[in-house]
């Protein structure tokens, strides 16, 4: 069995950010996986269903929703509940793709964003490689970050200055990285910009970005920063789940 | 005058990176700037009119090139010849407007990239702002940096683990950076990697891409760094310009 695998960035919510290499990739398929994360995700599952019947030619390919595996709670083994975690992805690839695609073929995953930040199908296709004949292709799509600077129209970085990209995680433990200027974060469940000393920030808020609901909010963190917990709870609330990223500048006062 | 400007992000050098956002936003133009950097980026030019070609309907939108001004070598006051060239810019673009759109309206322009990443079209759009009417709208584009790692089909961050962005210059300036184990390095016209200990550091380097002639480059720092530097110089004689971008990591002993 040979498959091609197409990992398809789609884009961070909206979805008219896919490209035209993502619409062409797409429409090579002979199968397209699309993977259930649970109820709080069903609208990103959702997306994905959309684009394929905006995308597909009826009768074309199989589109084969699955269960994604409920990752072990790991606060003791964290990289290794990971690994067994993406063990576990690769093997219902390889179910999926046998049970629909015996003969082997083309194969696409649409994948959240773009598959290169903080995106585990990458990793995945490299145990997938391990058990099949499998060849690889990316495509790049549009990142939650390039939503965020887009819905505030704002530059990610200063003129020809560094910027860091981390998670929430990070940033509560390590705290504001040392020289950092300007600081994107994702994968923050909570508000880690609470845990710094707010004065001389900026912040730049998205939630749902490219979405109909889509929520912005900006301005000195210590003057925003209650805002953003107030609406961001709300809107978590209204919709049973939240997405949200933000990026944090150093300013001079002036410009405060 | 009433201006609407977008700013589209039209990716990093395929055709086909445009999204369908930026497809649309391309069609609601009066009027599309597009940028003349002199003869080494006429290449870059020609991709912008190759999108109008394939996008426009004809006779709908008035494409406008337009010559960049040439920028003050500026060793002594580098933020100030930045300002004066901006400023130069954002006249151009409104003489442009103001002849082929006098009464205002929808006006494009085809961002290379995404329009947030190490670009200068949202600072020069504030200063419009300052002389006419003006709203803008960011679309967002695929970046050299989504380019460079689907091409080699990598992930951009280790697992969880930050990423800093920086440019050719603070990379020499300012060695590896601290706390760092992921740099992805842009605008480097002198492959600063050269000034780094090559020791424990992987390169994953892209030129051209997303062109036809795309060229990319990976392994250890220290085994393939000359070859990077005999490539390049090659592909930068027979084109007549380059424009490269790489991603460099940490790497423990048993992953080199
Ligand atoms: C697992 S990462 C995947 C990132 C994705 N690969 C990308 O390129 O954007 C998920 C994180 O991305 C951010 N994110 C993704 N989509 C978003 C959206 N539409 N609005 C706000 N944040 C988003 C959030 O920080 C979320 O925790
Ligand atoms: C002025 S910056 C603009 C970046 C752009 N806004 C983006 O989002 O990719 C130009 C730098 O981007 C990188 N770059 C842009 N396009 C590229 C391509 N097709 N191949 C390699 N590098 C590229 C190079 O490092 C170049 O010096």
């Amino acid at each position: 069995m040979k498959i091609h695998l197409s990992l398809i960035g789609m884009g961070a919510g909206h979805p008219d950010h896919i490209t035209r290499q993502g619409m062409a990739a797409l429409q090579r398929a002979q199968l397209v996986l699309v993977p259930h994360k649970g109820a709080e995700k069903a609208d990103l599952a959702e997306l994905r269903l959309e684009l394929c019947r905006q995308l597909l030619p009826p009768g074309n390919a199989v589109v084969a929703p699955f269960d994604m595996p409920v990752r072990e709670g790991a606060d003791i083994d964290y990289l290794g509940a990971v690994d067994r975690w993406h063990d576990a992805i690769a093997q219902i690839w390889l179910d999926t793709i046998a049970r629909h695609l015996p003969g082997g073929g083309a194969v696409a995953l649409l994948v959240w964003g773009d598959p290169s930040l903080y995106d585990s199908s990458l990793r995945i296709a490299q145990r997938l490689a391990q058990r099949v004949q499998l060849t690889t292709t990316v495509v790049p799509g549009i990142t939650a970050l390039q939503a965020l600077t887009a819905a505030h129209a704002i530059p990610l970085n200063d003129l020809n200055a560094p910027v860091l990209i981390t998670t929430g995680r990070q940033l509560r433990e390590r705290g504001w990285p040392a020289g950092a200027d300007t600081v994107a974060v994702l994968l923050d469940g909570q508000c880690s910009f609470q845990t710094l000393a707010p004065e001389g920030l900026h912040i730049w808020w998205g939630a749902f970005l490219g979405m109909p609901h889509q929520l912005c909010i900006s301005g000195p963190l210590a003057a925003v920063s209650e805002t953003i917990l107030r609406e961001r709870a709300q809107a978590r609330a209204r919709h049973g789940w939240i997405m949200d990223t933000y990026l944090l500048k150093r300013v001079t006062d002036d410009e405060t």
